[in-house]
């Protein structure tokens, strides 16, 4: 197995809902069916499908609730942070930890999508984004 | 917000046992501290975090199982994906679908890592793969 994710998939319940998150969350994507929707994300995808169809694709049985999964957005500055944010809540999503410094020296925040996926959005000073937003450890 | 994300974390019941599944699964990297583990995934980072940690830090109440995200790995043919769960299931992971033929024309199975986190692995005819492993919609 080389070492890459190629895709992540988000269970949702309502494809349209979360496509329009994500729109007004700045991303573009489409969905070549209206069963799936793809966003090309760096060198890789994020795609939006059924939560119930991905369930049983995964062979798992799904009580529902957070599954021990994080999602994490790097950016350039605390002031970044603040702002994705404050655009996450404006686009429909739960700002559940607002931005703050964190123990390891950086500062960071944390919103659930309206399917209550969790992402953070963080700022850490260790870790350097290249100019197409690739992290490198 | 740009259209990428840097950080996958994975909530771990045993950060050593999670370690060597994905050291045994081919996958290089380390723990700074002991407390989280991260894995470089092309132009993004895959973590190991106690599960009860991310899921205080990520603003959820956890009442275990599966949260509706799925990772895949492509692979550039049939029996790569073969291959790759037969090498999971070596790891201490769990084959919870075996390769097969897929609706949308390609080939795919899946698995779970010891912590239930689930990934397939996926050959898509109509992905093209690049050299470096990224994918291109």
């Amino acid at each position: 197995m080389e070492q890459r994710i190629s895709l992540i998939t988000l269970g949702v319940a309502d494809l349209r809902r979360a496509m329009d998150f994500y729109a007004a969350m700045g991303w573009e994507g489409r969905s070549p069916d209206g069963d799936v929707a793809f966003f090309q994300a760096g060198g890789m995808v994020l795609g939006l499908w059924s939560r119930a169809k991905l369930a049983e694709d995964s062979g798992v049985e799904d009580a529902g609730g957070w599954g021990g999964m994080t999602l994490a957005h790097n950016v350039r500055s605390r002031a970044e942070v603040d702002a994705a944010l404050e655009q996450a809540a404006g686009a429909g999503g739960t700002v559940v930890r607002s931005g703050a410094e964190t123990p390891w020296g950086g500062y960071s925040g944390a919103f659930h999508d309206p399917d209550g996926h969790a992402w953070e959005i963080a700022h850490n000073p260790g870790w350097t984004l290249a100019e197409d937003g690739s992290v490198r450890l």
